[in-house]
C-alpha cells in the first residue's frame, strides 16, 4: 500500500538522485574526456551539486515525513525504503553544519599535504593536518554515538551494522589461519610468470576486455568502457552503468582483472530494480556487498580455472607469440601466482587481506587513541616487516601509498576484505545451489549464476542489511570458512 | 567597488551557473557517450536539474537582492552585471510559475506530435498541438508586454533589444538587394561540384578537421572535439568549451565547415573573461552575437580564398586521389558554389537567408493572428515557390524539417541571418584595424584576427547589448550594407 506522504518521500529522493548522478557524471567526465584546463572550475561545480544534494536530503522536512511515514503500514519494500532512509537521516543530521564545514576543510588540508608528502616522499608532511583529522574524526565518533567502540560509529557509516566485534573475530581467524596457511604456500616452489609481462598491444588488450565484460553478461546497452588512470564503476541510475579500466601493455594482468572486477560491481548496479530509482531498494546493499560481486566476479570466477578452459585458447589465438608455448595449466598457476609486496593494490587475492589488516588494526589503534600520530611511520612499516616480511622502502611505497586517510575516510578499509569473504560465501551457495555450476562456466556460459545473484542479491537493494542478507541468503552469518574453504581447495592444485 | 550585496549576488549566480554547466554536461553526454538505454532517466536528470538552476534565480531573495543593488555605486563591470540580471530576472518573473508549466506541457506534447508527422511525414498531425502552442505564445507576448509589436516580446527573449521594426528594414533590404542578386548569380554558369563527394576517409577527414581547429586557435586544453548526430558547440566555463562534429565520407564540405563553424562558437567562449564565471560579462552577449563568429570564421575566413592558399595544399596532400586534378580556383568556386534547395541546413550561405526570411514573416504573421495554422503548410510551400523558386517535395522537407516550433521557440530564427549580418559588419571592420589581415590569413596566420576579436568582442561578454556592441566596435548600428559588399566582391569574382 502506498500513500501521499509515500509519495512526497519517492519525488523527493528521486530528485535528490537526479542531482547526485549529476554529480557523478561530473566526476566521470574529469576522470575521462574532461580537458585539462577545466580542473579548477569542475571542482567547484562538484562542489556546489555535492551540497545541493546534502542540504536537500538534511532539510527538517525530510525528517518530519519520515516521522509520519514510520507510523504508517506499507508494504515491506516500501516499509523498508523508509527505514533505510530513516537511519541514512539520523546519522547524518548528528553532524551539525559547522562540522560538516570543519570536516570539509580539514580533509582538504590533509589531502593536499598528502599529495605534497608523496612528492617528497616524506610522511612528516602529512603528519600535522593527519593529526588533526583524527581528532576531529574522534570527535565525529562522539557525535554519532556507538555502545562499545568508537570506531563501530565510523564503520557503521560505510557499512551499516558493522563492528569491532565482528571485525575482531574474522581478522583473528585471517590470522590464525589464513597468514599459516600463506607462509606454508609461500615455501613451495613459485612457477614462471614471466610470459605475463611481455608486450600485450593495447588495442588487442582492449577487445579482449569488452568480449569478457559480453561474456559475463554486461550490458553494453546500459553502459560503457572507457579508459581512466584508476579503474572505476560508477552510475546514473541501473539503465547507465559505466566501467573505466586502464592498459599496461607490458602487464597482462593489470587491464583484464581489473575489467573483470569492475564488470562484477556494473552487473549489480545494472541489476537493481529500476522501479526503485533513487530509494534505498534501489541502492546497493552496502560496500562490502558490492566489493563481495566485483570480488565474485574477479576471483572465483576470473581466476579459476574453468573460466580459462573456455577463454584461454581464444587468447592464445589473439597473442600467439606470447601464449602459444605456454599451457592453460601454466597459465593458470601463473594468474594465481602469490608474493608478498608493500603495495596493497597490486596485492594478490591472498595477501590482499594482510594489507587490510594491518590498516584495520592501525585504525582501530587510532580511534582508541593508542598511537600517536608521529609514530604511525614505524607502526606502519613493523606491522609489514611482522605479516608480510617485507621491508617498506619508502613512505610512499608505504604508509602514503593509498588516498583514503587523507579524504578522511577511517572505517572503509575493512569493507575490502568483507568483500571477499562474502563472495566465498555466496559462490559457495552458489555452488550448492545451481547444478553444474563449474561445468557451464567451462562451457563459457555464467547466465546461470548472473541469474540467480540478480535474484538472490541484486534484486534485493538495500532492503536488508549486510548481514541479514548474508544470513538470509546463505543461511549463515559471514564467516571466514567459506574463503578458507576455497582457497585451500584452489592453493592445494595450485602450488606443489 | 565591490560590495557585500554584489558579493552575494555573485555567489548565488555562480552556484546556479554550477548547475546549469552540470545540466549542459548531461546534455553534451546524451549527445556523445550515453548508452541508449539511459534515455528516460536522463530526461527526468535534466529536467530536474534545470528546473532547479530556473528555481533559485527566480526566488524573490535575488530579487530584492536586485533592488537593493540598482541603488549601489558599482564600477561598470559590476553594474553591468547587475543591469542584466535585472533584465533576465524581470523577464522571467513575468510568465507564473503555472503559466511555465503549462508551456512545457504544450511543447512536449508539440515535439511528439512533430516527431510522429515526420515519421508519417503529414504536418496535420502537427497541427492541432502546434495550434496551441501559438495560442499560448500571444499570451506569452501579452504577459511579457511590448510597445509596438506582439512579436517583439519574443523576439526579445532571443536577443535583447531586437524588434520586429528593426528585422523589417533588414529583411527588406534582403528581398530588394539580396534576393536579385541571387538570381543574377544564378543565371551564370556553375562550376563542377562532384569531385566534393567523392569518398573521404572518416579518420583522414577527422584529422584535417583537428588540425583546422588548432589552427584557428582554439584550445584543445580547454576543450575537445568528439562525433554526435548534430554539431554543436556547448560550454562548462570557458575553460571547457567543447565542440562536435560529424563525418560523412561522401560529403567533404559537411564536416569541414561545420568543424570551422563550431569552431568560431567556441572561440568565442574560450574567449569569455574567466573572473566573471557564471555572470553576464563572461556570458556571450547573445545568440546573433554568436553566430557571427561562427559564421564569421565559417564563411569570412573558412570559405575565403586565402584562407585556402595555405591549406588547399595540404589538404591535396591528405586526399591526392580526389584533389591532385582540382585547381585552388576550382576547389575556391566549388565550395562557394550557391542552388536554391528546399532545407534550410543544407543552404549556401546566401540562400540561407532565404529560408530565415520565410520563417521571419511566418512567425510574425503568426503572432499578429494572420494565419490560421491549417493554412500554414500551403503558405511555407507558396513562399519556397516565391522566394527560391523551388517545389517542395514534402512535408519532411518543407514544413515540418526544422525543431524549433515544436518546443515553442519563435523568435529564434532571425537571429541566425543577423549573425552573418555581423559577421559581415565585423569582419569589415577587422580588416580596416589589422594590417594585411588578408595577407596574414593567405599565410595561415590568424591569430591576430582572433586578438582582435578577443579585446573588441569576447572580453565584454554581455556588458553591452547586441546593438550598443555593434556600434561600439562598428561605430554603426547593423546594417546589411557590408555583407552585401562582401558578397557582391566575392561572388563576382566566383561566377563569371
Amino acid at each position: 500500500m502506498t500513500s501521499k506522504n509515500y509519495k512526497l518521500l519517492e519525488v523527493k529522493l528521486q530528485k535528490i538522485a537526479d542531482i547526485n548522478y549529476a554529480t557523478a557524471l561530473l566526476h566521470w567526465d574529469k576522470e575521462t574526456y574532461m580537458p585539462k584546463k577545466a580542473a579548477a572550475l569542475r571542482s567547484q561545480q562538484l562542489s556546489t551539486l555535492s551540497e545541493l544534494g546534502h542540504s536537500l536530503f538534511t532539510e527538517k522536512s525530510t525528517g518530519i515525513l519520515l516521522n509520519k511515514l514510520e507510523k504508517e503500514n506499507l508494504n515491506e519494500t516500501l516499509e523498508a525504503n523508509v527505514k533505510r532512509t530513516k537511519e541514512d537521516y539520523d546519522k547524518m543530521i548528528k553532524l551539525p553544519g559547522s562540522f560538516v564545514a570543519e570536516s570539509s576543510m580539514l580533509s582538504s588540508k590533509a589531502f593536499h599535504a598528502w599529495i605534497e608528502a608523496r612528492k617528497k616522499n616524506d610522511f612528516k608532511i602529512f603528519e600535522d593536518p593527519l593529526d588533526k583529522l583524527i581528532s576531529h574524526k574522534r570527535k565525529e565518533a562522539d557525535l554519532l554515538g556507538f555502545s562499545d567502540h568508537p570506531y563501530d560509529a565510523l564503520l557503521d557509516l560505510y557499512e551499516p551494522g558493522l563492528t569491532v566485534s565482528t571485525l575482531n573475530r574474522l581478522f583473528k581467524n585471517v590470522r590464525e589461519q589464513l597468514v599459516p596457511f600463506v607462509a606454508e604456500l609461500r615455501s613451495k616452489k613459485q612457477i614462471d610468470t614471466n610470459f605475463l609481462f611481455l608486450k600485450y598491444p593495447s588495442d588487442k588488450q582492449w577487445n579482449f576486455g569488452i568480449d569478457i565484460l559480453k561474456n559475463i553478461g554486461y550490458d553494453f546497452d546500459a553502459g560503457r568502457q572507457d579508459i581512466s588512470e584508476h579503474p572505476f564503476t560508477i552510475n546514473f541510475g541501473s539503465t547507465d552503468v559505466r566501467v573505466t579500466t586502464r592498459i599496461d601493455e607490458y602487464d597482462f594482468s593489470n587491464m583484464t582483472w581489473s575489467c573483470i572486477h569492475e564488470g562484477g560491481h556494473a552487473l549489480y548496479e545494472q541489476g537493481l530494480p529500476i522501479d526503485q530509482y533513487g530509494l534505498p531498494c534501489g541502492s546497493a546493499a552496502s560496500l562490502s556487498i558490492h566489493e563481495s560481486q566485483s570480488r565474485l566476479w574477479e576471483n572465483m570466477v576470473g581466476r579459476g580455472k574453468n573460466f580459462w578452459k573456455f577463454h584461454y585458447p581464444k587468447l592464445q589465438k589473439i597473442f600467439p607469440k606470447n601464449l602459444s608455448n605456454i599451457s592453460l595449466d601454466h597459465f593458470y598457476k601463473a594468474i594465481n601466482h602469490i608474493e608478498p609486496n608493500y603495495i596493497r593494490t597490486e596485492a594478490d587475492e591472498l595477501h590482499y587481506h594482510f594489507h587490510v589488516m594491518i590498516r584495520y588494526e592501525i585504525e582501530k589503534s587510532i580511534m582508541e587513541g593508542l598511537i600517536k600520530t608521529s609514530d604511525l611511520r614505524d607502526y606502519w612499516n613493523a606491522r609489514y616487516k611482522e605479516y608480510l616480511n617485507v621491508d617498506v622502502p619508502s613512505d610512499l611505497e608505504g604508509i602514503l601509498q593509498d588516498i583514503h586517510w587523507s579524504h578522511g575516510s577511517f572505517g572503509y578499509f575493512p569493507t575490502y576484505s568483507l568483500g571477499s569473504f562474502y563472495a566465498a560465501q555466496f559462490y559457495e551457495k552458489a555452488k550448492a545451489d545451481i547444478t553444474n555450476l563449474e561445468k557451464q562456466i567451462e562451457s563459457g556460459n555464467s547466465s546461470e549464476l548472473l541469474h540467480w545473484l540478480r535474484n538472490n542479491i541484486h534484486a534485493h537493494g538495500r532492503k536488508y542489511l549486510p548481514n541479514e542478507l548474508c544470513k538470509q541468503v546463505t543461511g549463515s552469518e559471514l564467516s571466514l570458512d567459506p574463503f578458507m574453504d576455497y582457497v585451500k581447495l584452489k592453493y592445494s592444485e595450485i602450488a606443489i
